[in-house]
C-alpha cells in the first residue's frame, strides 16, 4: 500500500487520543479521531474522503432502515515493538465485502479506495494502536456500507455509503464460553445469505441468543436449519472440534461464514502438525465423543478474539464440560496466528500487510 | 382514537403539499410534513413526538447499520367520498410490529403511543390523502423501528428510534405479474425470522429477483429452503392459487409472513362463497394443474396492490400464462376489499378504523 493522491483527507482540528483510558476500553464504544467515507450515486463510487469522525445525516426513508442493504467487515491492525503497523490478511476481507455486497445486491467496492482508504487512515489514527501481544491490544476496524437512498419501496437503491470506522480494543473473552447447540432456531437459510456478512444475518440471533442466555450459556452453537443434525458456526464464530487428536471443522456453505481465522487456523494448525479434517459435522457424534471423553477440545474462531476456547457445550437438557488437555491445540494455533500478526515471528503464509 | 396531550407536536413551517404532483408519484418517493418518533432509552419508551419531516443525525457505528435490527409495518389510510380518513385492520400492524420487534430482540411498543401518534399523524396530514378508489389513491403508512445505539458489538441495542412517515400513493402494480417459481434461492430459514417483517428479510431477496428480472419476470414465488418442494410467498406478498373453483393458500410459519391482506382475502373470499382450503402447496401439483387447466388463477396478496393477479409462472424451463375466468375470483376480492377501505360499502368485519 502506498500513499496517494486518490482520498480527499480532512483532519480532525483536535484529536480526542487524551480523553481515553485505554485500560479500561469497552469493545466497540471508542471511535478513533477519522472515518472513511465513499458515496456511490449516478452508477459509480465517488471521490473517498477521510473525515473527522462524526455523525450521518441519514434520511428516515433510507434503504438500509427499511429493507437491510447492509454489509461489513471486522478486521484488525496490530502494532509491533518497533511501532510498525500491521494488518492480518485484509485482501480477505476485501474480496469478502465484495461478495457479501454482490448477494444483497449492492455495487462492489473499488480495490484502490479500499486499501487507500485504509491506508491513510490507519496512518492518521495510528497513536490509537498500542503494541501489546498480552493485553490483545489493537486496532478494530469496521469497514461497511449502507443503503442511504430514500425511498420506501423494496427495491435496491441505487445510493450506498462505504464507510470505514476504527476502534481501539483489547482482549475480547477473557474466559472459556458456554455454548448451547441450537435445536429449533437457526441463524441461515440453504440458498439464504447466511455466508454474506450482512447486517440481516445478526439481529435475528439476538433473540435466541437471550433465550440460551438466560439458562446460563453465552452463545448458541448454531447447526442446519432443516435437520439440526449439523454443527455449523459458534455464535458468530466459526467451530472447531477436536475428536482424539484430529481437528475437525465443517466445510463453508451458503449458510456459513468464510471466516478468515477460520482458513488461518487450518493453515496454522496444518503447520504445527495437527490433522485438519474438513467435512460435515453432526450433533450426534460430537456428543457421543463429549460423553466417551475423545472430545478434547472445542473452539471458535473469528477475528475479534481469534479463538475462543468452549468450556461447556449444552444439547437439550444436558451440558458436558471439556477441561483443556496439556498439549492444548487452541492455545498453540492462537499464539501461532498471533505471533504473525504482531510481527513477533516469522510469516511464511505471507499473510501480514505493513501499513506504511 | 381520541386526541390525547400524550404526543408533543412541533409543526412544520410551510407544508410542501402544494409542490405535488399527485397524478405522478413515484411509490414510496413522496413523504408528507410530518413524522413520528418516539425514542427507546433508559430502558423506556420516551414521550413521543411530531415533527416536521426531516433527516435523522445518527452515529456511523449505530447498530442498525451493523446488525440489522430493524422492523417495519406497512399500512394505509384512505379517504371516502364525504371526505372522512379510514385505516384498515391497524391493530392487526400493531400487534405484527410488536411480535416482529420480539423476535429480533427490539423492546416492543406502547399501544397508546401508536395509536394516538398514528391518529394525530393523519390529522395533521389529511390534506395528503386523496379520496378516489379508482385511482388507488391512498396514503401509505410505514412505522418501522431501528436500533440507534452506537457501538459494534453484536449484541442487542439499548436505545432504538420508532418512527412513523407517510407517503401518498396510487394504484401499485398495473399489469399481471410475471413470477418465477425459487428452485435455489430461499428467502426464509425454519428456526429464522422470515415471519417477522424485519429488514434483513428484504435485502436477501434483491439478488434473485434481479436474477429472475433479467429472465424478464418482475418477481420470484419462495419455496421452502429445505426442498424447494412448497410454494411459500411471492415476492413481498403472501400467494393464492384457484385450482377448478377452489382457492388455495399455504398456512403461515416461521418462513411465511402473516399477511393482514392474507387474512382479509380468505375471509372476504368465504363471504363471497368461495372455498378456501389453507394447506401446505406443493410446486408439483400446481405445475399438474397449469399443465392440464385447471389452474385458473394465482395472485399475490399485500397491503400495497391489495391483490396482484400473476400472469404468468415460470418454472425451470418453462411458462405457463393464466388466462383471468369471466368469473375472476382475484377482482371480486379485490373490489370487496377495496370497498370496505374507501368506505363505499358495509363492513360486516369491524376492519375498518375512522381517523378522528
Ligand atoms: C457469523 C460469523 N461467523 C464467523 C465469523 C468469523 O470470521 P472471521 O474469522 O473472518 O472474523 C464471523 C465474524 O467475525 C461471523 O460474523
Ligand atoms: C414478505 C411479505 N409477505 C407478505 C406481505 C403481505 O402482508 P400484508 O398483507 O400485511 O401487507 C408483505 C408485506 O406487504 C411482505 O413483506
Amino acid at each position: 500500500m502506498k500513499t496517494t493522491s486518490i482520498v480527499k483527507v480532512s483532519k480532525a482540528e483536535k484529536s480526542k487520543l487524551e480523553q481515553i483510558d485505554f485500560d479500561n476500553l469497552v469493545f466497540g464504544k471508542t471511535f478513533t479521531d477519522h472515518m472513511f467515507v465513499c458515496d456511490y450515486k449516478d452508477g459509480k463510487w465517488q471521490t473517498p474522503e477521510i473525515l473527522p469522525y462524526q455523525a450521518l445525516t441519514i434520511e428516515p426513508s433510507a434503504k438500509v432502515f427499511h429493507y437491510g442493504q447492509a454489509v461489513f467487515e471486522g478486521m484488525k491492525a496490530y502494532k509491533d515493538e518497533a511501532g510498525k503497523v500491521w494488518l492480518f490478511r485484509p485482501e480477505e476481507n476485501f474480496q469478502r465485502i465484495n461478495k457479501s455486497s454482490k448477494r444483497l445486491n449492492i455495487p462492489e467496492f473499488e480495490e484502490d479506495f479500499f486499501f487507500e482508504g485504509l491506508n491513510e487512515l490507519l496512518k492518521l489514527d495510528k497513536d490509537w494502536i498500542r503494541s501489546g501481544q498480552e493485553a490483545g491490544n489493537a486496532l478494530y476496524i469496521r469497514p461497511f456500507v449502507i443503503a442511504t437512498q430514500p425511498g420506501v419501496m423494496a427495491s435496491p437503491a441505487t445510493e450506498y455509503k462505504f464507510m470505514i470506522i476504527c476502534c481501539p480494543v483489547q482482549a475480547y473473552y477473557t474466559k472459556d464460553v458456554r455454548v448451547k447447540i441450537a435445536d429449533y432456531y437457526s441463524r441461515a437459510a440453504n440458498g439464504g445469505f447466511g455466508a454474506a456478512k450482512a447486517a440481516g444475518n445478526y439481529a435475528g440471533q439476538f433473540y435466541p441468543t437471550k433465550l440460551v442466555q438466560e439458562e446460563g450459556f453465552d452463545q448458541v452453537i448454531w447447526t442446519d436449519d432443516t435437520s439440526h443434525e449439523y454443527l455449523e458456526e459458534a455464535g458468530t464464530m466459526n467451530i472447531f472440534f477436536r475428536v482424539n487428536d484430529k481437528l475437525i471443522t465443517c466445510p463453508t456453505s451458503d449458510r456459513i461464514l468464510d471466516g478468515v481465522t477460520r482458513k488461518s487456523v487450518i493453515a496454522m494448525a496444518e503447520k504445527l502438525g495437527i490433522e485438519v479434517e474438513v467435512r460435515k459435522v453432526t450433533v450426534k457424534e460430537i456428543i457421543e465423543a463429549a460423553e466417551n471423553g475423545s472430545l478434547k477440545e472445542s473452539f471458535g474462531s473469528g477475528t475479534a478474539a481469534v479463538i475462543s476456547p468452549i468450556g461447556t457445550i449444552g444439547y437439550k437438557d444436558k451440558t458436558y464440560d471439556l477441561v483443556k488437555p496439556e498439549d492444548c491445540y487452541s492455545a498453540q494455533i492462537k499464539k501461532g496466528i498471533l505471533d504473525i500478526q504482531y510481527n513477533a515471528a516469522e510469516d511464511p503464509f505471507g499473510w501480514r500487510y505493513e501499513v506504511k
